[in-house]
Parts: structure tokens; sequence; C-alpha cells
């Protein structure tokens, strides 16, 4: 990972011990750390990040998938179990931060840009008041994303 | 499946004989079948579609979880073997027909959209050298993608 420290943010800030800039660290562990994205328009949006680096899913050896997509899972779950989303969105791009991690996207059929991707135009304003709402159930959310996350190895 | 086939289009589109709008079909599974995305602006774009009807990937139990991720990643090899992408892109979104399907996209720095995912904005106009080459190399892309599903269940 040392190698790749001065020029990645997502290794910078596996080292340093100051928070990520928007994002709420939940759980760090050898091979992946949890965060919550601070954003505005999408409250329920988790990352799981992987700890080395490494550009792309497929970099990863086989065992390694299976722990990285059942963290994926476990975050997903809780999603579901917590707000019955309409839909929940995975997703690993990585084109500006070429280093693996994937999005976890909690979406509904109110929000700024359903049914399109949280990376498209916006279909409508904001609804405050469901937005509210997401943000006070988000402290129950970031503790279920936890327990789910306790059946799945580190 | 049955239940969904009037609503769902993909559930359709597995049980008619008919190919599907807009794609190639390359591979039918049990579990999975595979095609390439008839896309302007990205030729080397796949999707894996999950046969049954489900909605969220963690619907899946986890030994299908991990036949259908290893069923992504063969892709995925296909594409960095063949074409040396610049980054691949991995998603399942389902806002629009909740059945579960993966997107597979080699992406490049000189593709109309990167760094941008491919549905966000258009970043440049196409590069239509680039792309008539890109669609020379599908045959040969086809099969090296079949050629990984090899060693993948189905």
């Amino acid at each position: 990972m040392s190698a790749s420290l001065s020029d990645c943010p997502l290794c910078r800030d596996a080292l340093l011990t100051a928070p990520e800039p928007g994002v709420e660290l939940l759980l760090q562990r050898p091979r992946y750390r949890v965060v919550r994205v601070q954003d505005a328009d999408f409250p329920a949006f988790y990352r799981v990040i992987w700890q080395a680096h490494v550009a792309e899913f497929s970099d990863l050896a086989a065992a390694d998938r299976l722990v990285c997509m059942e963290a994926v899972t476990a975050v997903e779950q809780a999603l579901r179990r917590q707000l019955q989303p309409t839909k929940v969105n995975l997703a690993t791009l990585g084109n500006v931060v070429p280093h693996l991690h994937w999005h976890v996207i909690a979406r509904f059929d109110w929000d700024t840009h359903f049914p399109a991707p949280i990376w498209a135009t916006t279909q409508r304003g904001a609804d405050a008041e469901r937005l509210a709402a997401l943000r006070q159930a988000l402290p129950a959310l970031d503790a279920a994303v936890l327990q789910a996350l306790e059946s799945v190895p580190g």
C-alpha cells in the first residue's frame, strides 16, 4: 500500500488518523473499511473500501472477492431491513480514484434522481421532509449496518 | 418466474425465442445469461442477467451470489485481457427494471464520459476512429468472454 500512498487518497485516508472528509468512518478491518458518505441528497449511502491498493475487483483473489461482496451484501441487507428502500444500487466505478471501493446506496422513488442513477441528471427537487426523516434514521441505520457486518470475516 | 412474466422485460426476454432488442445474446445458462449491449458510445458493454426474477443482489442465496460475481468477474477479466481499458465499471442499479442484472463496462480515458459514469453528462465528443477499432475487436472480445466463462458454474 505504501507505494501508492502519495498519489491515492484512499490509501492516505487509511493511514491518517484524521477522518476522511465527507464521510463517517463506521468500521476498520484488516481487509476493508466501511464509511457512510455525507451526501445531502442520498443520506443512506455507504462505501465498502478495500484497504489494499487494487484498482479492479478482479485484482482480488477469489477468497477476497467473496469477503468483499459479503461485506457489500451485509450493508445492503441492513439498508433493506431498516429503510425498505425502493431499490438498492451497487457500483464500483473508480474512474476518478482507481482504488477498489463499492458504493451501496438506498434509493427511493421520491429521491432527486429516481429512477435515474445518482450520477445522472436530477429528476425533481429534494423532498426536505422525507430527507429529514431519513437523516433521523441514520444512527439506527449505522448500528444495523455494523450488526450485519458482524457475521462477515474481516 | 412466470408470476412476473407479464410485467418484467427481463423475464419476457428469457422466455421468448426472439432476441432482446439492443443486445447480443452470448450465453444462456440455468442461473444467468450474458449479453453484449449494442451501445454506440460504449461498445465493450456486457450484462450478466440473473434468470430468476429477483430485484436485489441480497435476494440471492450465498452460493448464488458467489456464482453471479464469478460470472461478472470472468467478463471483467476478459475485458481487461483483450482491451487493457483505463477502468472497468461494475454496477447493478435496476431502478427502471428491478430484475437483477449486472453491467460490466470497459471504460477508456478517451470515451465520451470518462472519468464520469456513463449515466452522467458527456465530457467530450465521440472518437470515431477509436470506437471503430473497438467495434472491430468485438468478435475476439465476445470469444474471450465466453472462454473466461467456461470456468464459472452455470
